[in-house]
């Protein structure tokens, strides 16, 4: 029951090494995965992609994680638990986390990014050109757009993070998409995720880097289509969350996710014309991280307690509710509620997306919260 | 925002009566609206209907709902409300219930059936030739499919409630899918609802009947598709019961509903050629009605409940569970599941549909509901 995905041959190393004396052949360890991002999400692929790289022949053994901060780095290695963002869930052995962000890059064939996308552009920077292999990958888990306002043309440009990055590094960049809680998928529970991926090959390695029995990886050629979903799922985890604040049902969240649904395939589509709709109508990373993000998330939830407090009214404004409920996790849906409504705005669009434009003007510009539905 | 949607030039009244005196014409109310059922969607569904034909042309200002039980027929007409399965919500004065089935369907020119599909043989024998106005055009709210099984030719057929309709009644019959929480859409909440509908003239029709600023219909030519995905959307509602009974969390049942879809889309394909997959992935009575059944249903519920209560083995079968939680209310997934199963049993096409076939042999069978994720 799996539609619309990339055929590939499963991984299989390439290299192998004689025993000299007994002349008996093992696989070369020629992968090696790299983590960058530390969050309660990194911290969950990470635990994936090291139980499948240690059963698994052409991998180096160990996964390494980027904790930029030492006495954090240090804790984690410890206790093999990243307390602060994964609560409860036992991290295996061979998953390192690395202070200096060039060791743990420097080594690595295959990197995930997984920093909350206000991070990257200090990340990408920090990379002195040769830090990163030639023959690298990476994979991208980034939740947002790149968007720049070209004010004297009246115009924008947007661009997602895959794009950002193969463009900064010089290596291919493939999307992994949600499901996305984190918890759950530390413990283990059935999900699935659909990835981006550029080439077959790529389709093969992040196929064997998290594939699992109980994270079915399933891989499409739609890289934008995956990485746009994931940033645009917030913007309506937000109209979720609002809905859910004036205390309105099921039938009313049902119809906000399908309406939000249809505008984030829209824009993919309008402005990554290699995009495909069905990326958001059929895969994991569409239909069901929306609505995993929109029951469960936490863009969801500080949405709800902005509406409870009165809206803009009351001066509890995003940034007050992200301290106080995330404890240091970032909030991504209104970042890129702004983004995306400047986007529209420069290029005149705005009108093809009542849903997004409600949103970014409940939250920032004070608008009521029941006109949510106008328009729709 | 709405696509793939049937065209239609919106209603309007084709006949007028002159005043002899004052020469003024006015619109012969050739219009009236029945409703076939009591229950909580069907009186939420008498209650939007009994507001739009009042303030429209063309219409008989009264709409007539069938409740069986006289007792109860007349507190409905004395109280306003239906106390017993839509508490709560004030019914409006034109709204009227009657006790006889043929004095309710003789007058009316647009007839809702709204009964549990357990109940419509019996319903439609009831209707003697003659009662139902020839000109009259019908539309199905029930959730189910009729399966006959030919066990001496090794096969099966399967039929839409609004084929059996057609057929017994000689009538255009239309479906009418969800959003489905009777009790928010009494209160008005903002929602959307598909009707599938054979032609323009029934869209018109049918949009003017239930179309309001908070109950939007959008109607697509796709009626066994729409009544198909208001039967199975209860199956993979047991599914997502079952996840939340096991106490696995939003990814999980993310997946499952994703899943889930997918065969909802396959089969209706499969076995009615007319039906379209975009009815399922991007209307309201496919994923928007899933997603809301699966969060806040009655199957849902009693699902959950009965992995809780230890699956089959405690010997708490789903007809104890209904009589326990649902007060009178029918539950339909299991029914579904068992007539869809023996179905696809009977044809030989089980292997095609994992999902369906899991929920029918642990909700029937015995089956550890960890099995549920074998093979999807």
């Amino acid at each position: 029951m799996q539609p619309f995905i990339t055929k590939f041959d499963p991984y299989e190393p390439t290299e192998y090494i004689v025993d000299a004396k007994s002349g008996t052949r093992s696989p070369a360890p020629l992968e090696k995965v790299a983590i960058i991002g530390s969050g309660s999400w990194g911290t969950a692929l990470a635990r994936v992609a090291a139980v499948n790289v240690a059963q698994q022949d052409g991998f180096h053994p160990e996964v390494l994680m980027w904790v930029r901060d030492p006495d954090e780095c240090a804790r984690v290695n410890e206790t093999h638990e990243n307390a602060r963002y994964l609560p409860g869930v036992d991290l295996p052995s061979n998953l390192v986390a690395v202070s200096s962000l060039a060791d743990v890059v420097r080594p690595a064939t295959l990197i995930l990014f997984c920093v909350p996308h206000q991070f990257l552009p200090n990340v990408l920077a920090e990379l002195a050109p040769g830090t990163v292999q030639p023959n690298a990958r990476a994979i991208s888990a980034i939740k947002g757009v790149d968007v720049h306002i070209r004010e004297e043309e009246g115009t924008a440009d947007i661009y997602t993070f895959p794009a950002v990055i193969e463009k900064a590094l010089g290596i291919p960049c493939s999307a992994l998409g949600g499901a996305n809680i984190a918890l759950d998928v530390g413990r283990g529970q059935f999900c699935e995720t659909t990835i981006g991926v550029p080439s077959p090959q790529d389709a093969a390695l992040w196929h064997a880097v998290f594939d699992s029995p109980s994270f079915r990886v399933h891989p499409t050629s739609d890289v934008s289509g995956v990485s746009l979903s994931g940033a645009l799922k917030n913007v309506v985890a937000l109209a979720a969350g609002f809905v859910d604040g004036m205390g309105l049902g099921g039938n009313t969240k049902a119809a906000i996710l399908r309406i939000g649904l249809l505008e984030m395939s829209t824009f993919t589509c309008e402005f990554f014309t290699s995009a495909s709709p069905l990326t958001f109508s059929h895969h994991s990373a569409g239909m069901a991280d929306l609505i995993t993000t929109s029951f469960g998330g936490r863009n969801r939830r500080c949405a709800e307690a902005f509406v409870r407090a009165g809206g803009s009214k009351k001066k509890k404004t995003f940034d007050e509710l992200e301290k106080e409920l995330l404890h240091g996790q970032k909030l991504q849906g209104t970042v890129t509620a702004r983004e995306v409504f400047m986007f529209l705005h420069a290029r005149g669009r705005l009108e093809g997306y009542p849903l997004f434009e409600k949103v970014y003007r409940i939250s920032f510009e004070d608008m009521d919260p029941m006109r949510l539905f106008d328009d729709l």
